[in-house]
């Protein structure tokens, strides 16, 4: 068992600094992976600070993991040495419940298994995630990365990606409609390519004029002021779809209005109480639907995969030396990162 | 143009009283209809009383119609004297933007025309309601009411009815389903009986123990007790839908908790802001859905009629002498009916 050098964070006070473990050894079903990438989410500022009250210390976090298989578990068929594959927010889950049974293991009843600060099914030990220059992973919860794509930026679709395309994909987008993007930060300029290589016309929801001549690089049709009332009330009923992607609470009420009959909203950012309160009767007399959505499951994480290779779609990143991963943290709290910063794994031993 | 003999709200503190006044002459495309049963609906209560501020006085509410055709005109096909018809909520819609052209009239652009307190699109006379002896209606909002059915517990089938199956069959309730229906009142009772023969596991949850008997003869497989926290705490994740009836604010978070992943929350009933907030986690955690739904479009509503003769399903009545309708609206406010006041139109005359 070698070292596996990683960064992580000692407590909620402390930055991220190098810190030394060692993975497991491979079980049957294992994958080794000699990381390559690793994207930078939101969330794994949360789990460093402890924001939800629940990270367990050392935290390694990282779940956008891009790297070439080193090693396999002797039942391992599906991937081999030498593969480049990518890992999400999930390592493992019951496997055997309703929701699992449907690849929607993300819905696992027992919970599934985050690939950082969750907690390993068989040893009980707490997972650590891309930060990392390996990582072993059962290989039900790896996917593959297909060559087309640059390693790199294909390492946020593992989460950015997926928590985009699963909803539209899910909830029906399809050619013509018109889906409207509320934010436009890693979730949702990734949002906005899904949303156009699906064939809908595009609007950016944006609270910012500056931020126009930006949406419009990123492939929307449309841009609306979501500060200008104006704008908002010539947007009533003219959306099928909006993709939410704000993560702070906000007053969903004027976007709703802005969703034809049987529109659907669609929550991927918020997790806190709704408020200002929604009004039930947005909902109730145009049939419309409020739906949150959540990654996606295995099988359609690997879809994503595909679809960006066919489609030539990847996040925009800006590559980002591990030494630099604090300064990182604050220029993201800033929302200054377009849109996504990534890793080189390289930097750690460098 | 014979006097039509009604009774009608003169303001919002003025019991409801006989009122006569004249339907229009019957344009090409109208259907007369002697009326000979009404279901009194809470929506009539709240358009009398002016609880919206939205009331044109005089009021003749009524918007659960059955009666025989008296007369049709000129280019009407669909319907011939004699027939035994029903009319729901509305009486006319635009007709022609993607809402109507689908059959939804009830998401008309424009719109739809309600039975009573509408505003007709040709002569922008105020429509006067059920509560009377006569109507006369636009072929295209009359509906046949089966020979199986009996006709007075027909009556409440166009809104109660409509508005309960509507949901159930949009979103795709079927066998082994397993639905809770939240509130045991008109809309509720007709929940249950849908979903039970749409092939649904059927549970009522209601706040008292009192009603445990009455949910079960109605057809229910179980009974919650909401008000009974290890109740709810049992039937977390066990819902693949909610029909939510409530119309006054309530708490959804518990409810919503009960749902499967995947699971829809249907508001029925509600029209307020949403207090206690909504957890946004609840739905994102779980990928479900909260969706609102209004009445039905008129194919759906003819469509309700022939499952109802089908499955031998009708509401649960009380019949009323119009004389008591003041009385009667006393005592829906205090949820003392079983399950709906039917005016027998007789009565008027007598
Ligand atoms: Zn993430
Ligand atoms: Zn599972
Ligand atoms: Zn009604
Ligand atoms: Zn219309």
């Amino acid at each position: 068992m070698s070292t596996t050098y990683s960064y992580a964070a000692q407590s909620a006070s402390s930055p991220l600094a190098p810190y030394e473990f060692n993975r497991r050894e491979l079980r049957a079903d294992d994958v080794a992976i000699d990381i390559d990438y690793c994207g930078v989410c939101h969330t794994d500022i949360h789990f460093a600070e402890n924001d939800w009250g629940m990270s367990v210390y050392p935290v390694v976090p990282g779940h956008e993991i891009v790297g070439r298989v080193s090693a396999v578990g002797d039942k391992v068929t599906s991937h081999k040495v030498g593969d480049l594959v990518g890992v999400g927010c999930m390592v493992d889950s019951c496997r055997s419940c309703p929701a699992c049974e449907s690849g929607l293991e993300q819905f696992c009843k027992d919970g599934f298994v985050g690939t950082y600060n969750g907690e390993d099914r068989h040893d009980g030990s707490i997972t650590m995630g891309g930060y990392s220059d390996n990582i072993v992973v059962s290989d039900r919860f790896v996917v593959k990365v297909p060559a087309k794509l640059d390693p790199a930026s294909a390492a946020p679709i593992l989460c950015a990606g997926i928590t985009t395309y699963s909803p539209l994909k899910h909830f029906g987008v399809k050619k013509g409609d018109k889906v409207g993007v509320i934010g436009m930060g890693g979730l949702g300029h990734m949002g906005v390519k899904f949303a156009k290589a699906m064939g809908a016309e595009v609007t950016i929801f944006t609270r910012s004029k500056s931020k126009i001549a930006e949406a419009k690089k990123q492939g929307a049709d449309h841009v609306i002021i979501s500060t200008d009332e104006a704008q908002m009330t010539a947007a009533t009923e003219q959306f099928d779809y909006l993709l939410d992607t704000i993560p702070v609470q906000h007053d969903l009420n004027p976007y709703i209005n802005c969703l034809t009959f049987d529109g659907v909203h669609i929550l991927v950012g918020l997790l806190e109480p709704v408020e200002p309160a929604l009004q039930a009767g947005g909902l109730v007399m145009r049939r419309r639907v409020l739906a949150g959505s959540l990654i996606g499951g295995m099988p359609e994480t690997q879809e994503v995969l595909d679809f960006c290779a066919e489609h030539g779609i990847t996040c925009d990143i800006e590559m980002l030396n591990i030494k630099d991963i604090n300064t990182a943290y604050q220029r993201m709290k800033q929302g200054d990162v377009k849109y996504r910063f990534v890793i080189d794994m390289k930097s750690l031993k460098a």
